[in-house]
């Protein structure tokens, strides 16, 4: 990597690409007309010669920063540990990276504090082209706030059916689910724990909605544990699950992070899993096959998620791209940790 | 939050504030003489009418786009299932959000394609302040990179001696590898194996050589198995270690997300943990304490020197700031993965 004489500037690229200096500008803020060919030859001498426009000068022209948020809150008990936010990152960059979008990434207080103030700082001071959205929760203040600044912007995730939300990525999780409820009822389980998720995130309301659906078609009831996605919740679940008489044979997690919380407390109490009890979780981390028994989980396919997401923002933000749908619906994966129901005490 | 009738200007804020917009713009660009009570009064006013200058012209003004980019190369098996970097973000963000910072984050190809390129873009085209750089490899050729874009940088973790870095935040890995050795000798252990990371980082170079060192002063020998932070790695090296005659008693493993695929490999071959295997793991993740038995293992705090290192390259970028050294050096966390060496058989 030889070091040039002098900077290059937009003459030297005119020069070599054998345009004018206005063609120059054009291509690179895809303006005015230009024929793809000429637009290509352009880019490729801005390319050889490692010039690029600043690009604070052509976002003040453009009002283009090819830069999306993503402000998440931290609850560091969930997020600093929460494995899911490197697949979700890792699929939103795959349709970013290539296409020379950056993310801007902002982690705001634990409930929620500066929050709004992010969002209205990053939009007001044109910092992001739009903003990709995760975690929708009841009573979700972000998609009015959105609407009043202007910007687009994608959720990941369900919407309440209240919410006014442009635009929506939908894993829907039934599949999922459904799948749960009919593997562990084939198991001959009847009595079934479900441990949930925060009470205000949307999610956690609909994959508990689904649960109670399917163990109801199923003529079973639900035992309803609230975890709250923290390591101390998910074990004083799980503890009082296990102390129920009749004890439940099968406990449903929220996430594979409980889950695999639930079946370290189980096996501490000296609970086989899946002999006394078997345990699901939902996600499909990676680290529901590290651990042993490996977990039986849905996989909701979060870095797919995370592309399709981030295409849809891409979109709204003026690029030319054909859609990106979901591959598929959430599923079950059965590995180790379920197995048929032990026979009545 | 009601909408304003109009869109606040610096004229507003002027007269809100009670002086000259001369003196707005000097104080939103901390540039020129202005007190500080000033400064302060103009910013609450900026704060109460909603106004800010449009980052795009003062960047161009005073080249500062309060942004710092972390790029990282993608490597699927290991950033999409390391909670490592969930950790490292919140700490890098714990500095750089109450300052109104944003992290720029760009994930690049396995085997970093287009690594250098993406250094280059985001310097040229004027979008960030500095880098974060992470996972230093041997033969890095980031630093001379930087050192060409004349942007300002810092390494969190510890670069080869050769390497020409600027700064570096040092988690000092002796003394966690150190206590790790010492703690298995205490226990009786006299065969020791190692599953090392991948052989290219520096981190790994060194925390390999001070555990040999420990082990050298303990009158051992290590046996090295090569992992490579991935689960399929971890699994076989466990497995080829578990097969050796006579079998090593304790295993020491270069990160924890090994170690827990370790753990739960020898579990399934009914190698008891840590009954007839003692397990010691490197992070000190949250994942540590969620398996069955909970693991032994260093805390390297991540976040700390993840906040730290994002605290350093501040100053570098202009703020004027404290220093914020680490709070204190890697030591073991003893848990219940590593107990007395069984009796030879």
């Amino acid at each position: 990597m030889g070091r040039q004489a002098h900077r290059p500037t937009i003459k030297d690229v005119a020069a070599l690409a054998g345009v004018s200096t206005a063609a120059v500008s054009k291509a690179v803020n895809r303006s005015g007309r230009i024929s793809e060919e000429t637009r290509r030859r352009v880019l490729a001498a801005a390319d050889e010669l490692g010039w690029s426009p600043s690009s604070a000068a052509s976002a003040l022209k453009n009002a283009r920063t090819r830069t999306v948020a993503l402000i998440v809150r931290r609850e560091t008990d969930v997020l600093g540990s929460d494995p899911h936010f490197t697949e979700l990152i890792d699929g939103v960059e795959s349709e970013l990276a290539p296409r020379g979008y950056g993310l801007l990434l902002h982690l705001t207080g634990a409930a929620g504090t500066g929050e709004t103030e992010a969002y209205r700082r990053f939009a007001q001071e044109g910092r992001v082209d739009g903003f990709l959205l995760t975690e929708s929760r009841i009573g979700d203040p972000r998609f009015a706030l959105l609407r009043e600044l202007g910007k687009p912007a994608v959720l990941l995730g369900k919407a309440a059916c209240t919410d006014p939300v442009e635009q929506v990525v939908l894993p829907e999780p039934h599949a999922g689910v459904t799948g749960t409820v009919e593997h562990l009822v084939r198991l001959g389980h009847r009595r079934i724990a479900y441990v949930s998720g925060p009470d205000d995130r949307v999610h956690s309301a609909f994959r508990a909605a689904a649960f109670h659906e399917a163990l109801a078609a199923a003529g079973l009831t639900a035992e309803v544990f609230p975890g709250d996605f923290t390591e101390h919740g998910a074990v004083r679940a799980t503890e009082q699950l296990l102390a129920r008489t009749p004890r439940p044979t099968a406990a449903v997690y929220a996430n594979d992070s409980m889950a695999v919380c639930g079946m370290s407390t189980a096996q501490r109490l000296g609970v086989r899993v899946p002999q006394d009890l078997s345990v699901i979780g939902y996600d499909d981390l990676p680290l529901s096959r590290w651990v042993h028994p490996r977990l039986t989980t849905v996989d909701q396919c979060v870095k797919d998620a995370g592309a399709s997401a981030a295409r849809r923002l891409l979109q709204l933000c003026g690029e030319e791209l054909p859609d990106r749908p979901l591959a598929r619906a959430p599923r079950l994966v059965v590995r180790e940790s379920t197995a048929t129901a032990p026979p009545p005490d």
